[in-house]
């Protein structure tokens, strides 16, 4: 960057250089001021903001609230010291990587928005725009579980299941930014029907939703009907023994994918974040032993799966690096 | 390369430079010189040569035919004005291709032999050797079917299946060079078992193998017994309603696995070699057809799956393409 000699420079020099990294899902929007400090895991979350999504299907009045968030955190920021170089967002569904258009979010119900186009005009900032996923892994190769990692998998599992694979902190991207949509490889030609249209797909039977499903469907019922993963699992560790045959099962559909996907791509770190990775330990134990058995001798390596770190904080994290990363560049 | 100025200059600055490919199979080895042109498409086999492997449990004896074998190409070569400049050697079997020492060959039962180094001393040349599969997509690459793709999958459907992806002519290699191996994604957790010890994966739902059992299981008879996958392609052609049948069932387990690819991979381009693809058209119009129904709209480009086009020829293009590669680093 160019600047006249003068007060400017030096002003500008004594400002440590930070990103903001913004989430934008169906829920809520978070976003976030990072400084992406350039050695790995050294990453950090300076300030933060969130609210509710609101109108999801007005995106002129969501892309206001985003600019009207980063323009908060940027006051912040030049008062704390910092200036803002660029900013990345998540969003959940295709991305036309290179001109940050969303060419479709069906949970937003958006198509074709210029996203990067319009939030740059009005920030004057470089913006960089790509799929939520891909964000909360970059998150992880930044500063969280995948950090160093020269193959990593990382998959997110909540209502569905999304992944990206990383080589060397990038993204497989394929021929058109849809790579690794493997919440649709098929686990099973019998399976329950998935919305792509096949039966068996492994977010059928392996996403929180499916653990959900299956407690209801095998009558788990605790102190309330049962609503969320997080309910099945914690009445599993209490010792509830048809919750704990509902897990173990979840489990063995967990890992069938996970272990056909370690001999797909070798990688040598499997990250597992979203709603189901809270269950921690109780999770990663059986996943590990279950997936050492059913993976190529080859494609395992003890304690290869694990859980996300940075939780909540992946998607920002990640959308502020990849900023970084785009300004670099 | 710097040689002393005079006469040797001139020479071999007329000599045209070719390598050598070599691909080890459990039945035959092939040699090929290959002119490796750097345009895209234009690779071509100059000469060849071939015999039986005969005794694969000794790597000895097998090195001393392979050698043999160049040193026959290699005189050819020079007396036809051409100079070789390396070799690449594709095996059934795992290696580690920066020292192109094989790890374990399961078909030849070769553990640990540092082939690349034992060929390399008593040839002088530079020796590259890799996975027989990588070798043939590579060739697809260089000279057939995925010529020009940016990121395409290569399957080999024989006894088995196997892949391998590749991103602007780079194999997707993974933690220790095992990455595709995709005959090892599980399909049917019920399925007929594996001898990787599972249960329902891709190759014994999907390969040559797994064809011939379902036609034989269907009690399909021709005027021999069903041997072959060739054979049950020629009778679904010929009309025979029950051999028709069976391959259509197995189309759909084919296009199940392949459309998982495509959702996983995001490929511009699918090729398929080995026996199988030999159905040509009567094959691959049902594939294409089952495969854009399975896939995800966003995986899916028309007529994407593909016959190989080098057919034998595949595994020693690809090596001495491999080899050519290594030369220019």
């Amino acid at each position: 960057m160019c600047y006249a000699f003068g007060d400017s420079l030096v002003q500008e020099a004594n400002l440590a250089i930070v990103y903001i990294g913004v989430d934008l899902g169906g829920t809520n929007i978070r976003a976030s001021l990072v400084d992406c400090c350039i050695k790995p895991g050294k990453t950090s979350v300076i300030d933060s903001c969130r609210q509710e999504t609101g109108h999801p299907a007005d995106p002129d009045k969501i892309l206001g609230e985003i600019i009207r968030m980063v323009k908060h955190l940027e006051n912040r920021a030049s008062s704390g010291g910092h200036k803002v170089a660029g900013v990345g967002v998540g969003v959940p569904g295709t991305v036309d990587i290179d001109t940050g258009r969303i060419v479709f979010a069906p949970n937003l119900q958006w198509r074709d928005v210029p996203m990067a186009d319009m939030l740059g005009l009005n920030l004057k900032l470089p913006v960089v725009v790509d799929n939520d996923v891909n964000m909360a892994a970059l998150g992880e190769y930044a500063a969280g579980a995948a950090s160093g990692s020269r193959h990593c998998l990382v998959m997110t599992i909540g209502t569905g299941i999304g992944g990206a694979f990383l080589i060397d902190g990038r993204i497989l991207r394929g021929r058109n930014n849809n790579a690794c949509e493997i919440g649709h490889m098929q686990l099973d030609m019998n399976g329950p029907a998935c919305a792509c249209g096949r039966r068996g797909c492994y977010e059928t039977l392996a996403s929180a939703s499916a653990l959900i499903r299956m407690a209801c469907e095998a009558g788990l019922d605790g102190p309330e009907p049962v609503r969320s993963a997080r309910q099945v699992v914690d009445m599993a560790k209490s010792g509830n023994a048809l919750a704990v045959k509902v897990f173990d099962d979840y489990c063995c559909f967990l890992a069938s994918g996970l272990a056909s996907l370690l001999n797909i791509f070798n990688p040598d770190n499997a990250v597992i974040g979203g709603g189901v990775a809270l269950a921690g330990e109780y999770l990663f134990c059986r996943l590990n032993r279950l997936v050492k058995r059913e993976a190529m001798d080859s494609a395992y390596l003890d304690n290869l799966v694990k859980p996300a770190k940075l939780g909540d904080d992946s998607g920002v994290i990640g959308s502020a690096f990849a900023a970084a990363e785009r300004v670099a560049m």
